[in-house]
């Protein structure tokens, strides 16, 4: 921005939400004007909301999920099964799964996937943790939930390498056609696995 | 949502920016979780400079833009024209304008524009405060920078029958090409436009 419009505090605020994803210079403009004009509905909330987050929130030890204690809640809740560890690159898909409602175990997060591009090697990855973890006696199953790209494939394997020592099943998602998709639409690759993955009717 | 996971603080959070424009319950989610994971460099900042502006953003009583002050910057700076009056519809365009450098007399926020289908009428806007600024002695002339929609330029037109009894020469936009673009891309009304007011060489 060449010149300062509405005073240096709205050009910090837009300087600041341009930087979050999914918001450009232009949008960060939009958001903050909104903000302003909705100051006691939206804009004290919001930073009253990130005052809190900022307070409080913290990374779970054991999983690396984010949440006000530590241990999370997911590590604490004694409903969960501690039998099954479901392994994820990112908070993101931990959040995605749970969403789903379709995870009853235990949560590991990596803090992403091995990459040579882009330098991360094992020593930058949870590794050692999902180890030790793994190694515990409740523990049967290891669901990798990882990416089904490149990077992705290569951490799922490389994990397997490591756990394989010990007496506890390693499992991966199942590739297959994304329910409500069209077989029309779908790549060559996904078509294959769904073929070769079927299951009985 | 139908699981709260991280919290009710996350929760409340991702609520909170999904109300922001340009952001929906996803990208908020996904806002959400940068800031989380860059709480000192993002998270802090952000919350700070919310206080801030909530503490400290007024809306100018003269001119309708957001301030730290009121009257504001552009209404109080002694460099600007006291003979021009931009009106525009709202403080976006504004800003656009401002940003562009091409302004150099004092604005005017009308709140909007006349719209018979969103129930707009002219005592919604700021038409009277207008009327007043125009009337004094020192305003030659007051540039209409209203979108070249139907509803901004029946109230331009509005506008125009307001100010016709007094000494002001009242102007809007030129229609025309807009820099760096197509022709072929143009629509017949633009086109139209930039011939009938085309320009010596």
């Amino acid at each position: 921005m060449s010149r300062a419009i509405a005073g240096p505090e709205i050009e910090r605020l837009i300087q600041l939400l341009a930087k979050l994803p999914g918001l450009g210079p232009r949008s960060a403009r939009r958001a903050a004007l909104h903000l302003v004009k909705k100051r006691e509905q939206l804009l004290g909330p919001l930073a009253e909301a990130m005052a809190v987050a900022r307070e409080r929130i913290v990374v779970c030890s054991r999983c690396g999920n984010v949440d006000t204690r530590d241990p999370c809640g997911l590590c604490t809740d004694p409903r969960r099964d501690d039998s099954l560890i479901v392994v994820v690159a990112d908070i993101a898909d931990l959040w995605a799964l749970e969403r789903s409602g379709a995870v009853s175990g235990r949560y590991h997060v990596l803090g992403g996937v091995l990459s040579a591009l882009d330098g991360v090697r094992p020593e930058h990855l949870t590794l050692d943790a999902l180890v030790a973890r793994a190694s515990e006696p409740a523990v049967k199953e290891v669901i990798l939930a990882l990416n089904a790209t490149v990077d992705g494939q290569t951490t799922a394997h490389f994990i397997t390498d490591l756990l394989t020592h010990l007496p506890v099943k390693v499992t991966k998602l199942a590739h297959g056609v994304p329910v409500g998709g069209e077989l029309d639409y779908l790549d060559d690759g996904t078509l294959v696995a769904a073929i070769r993955q079927r299951t009985g009717f």
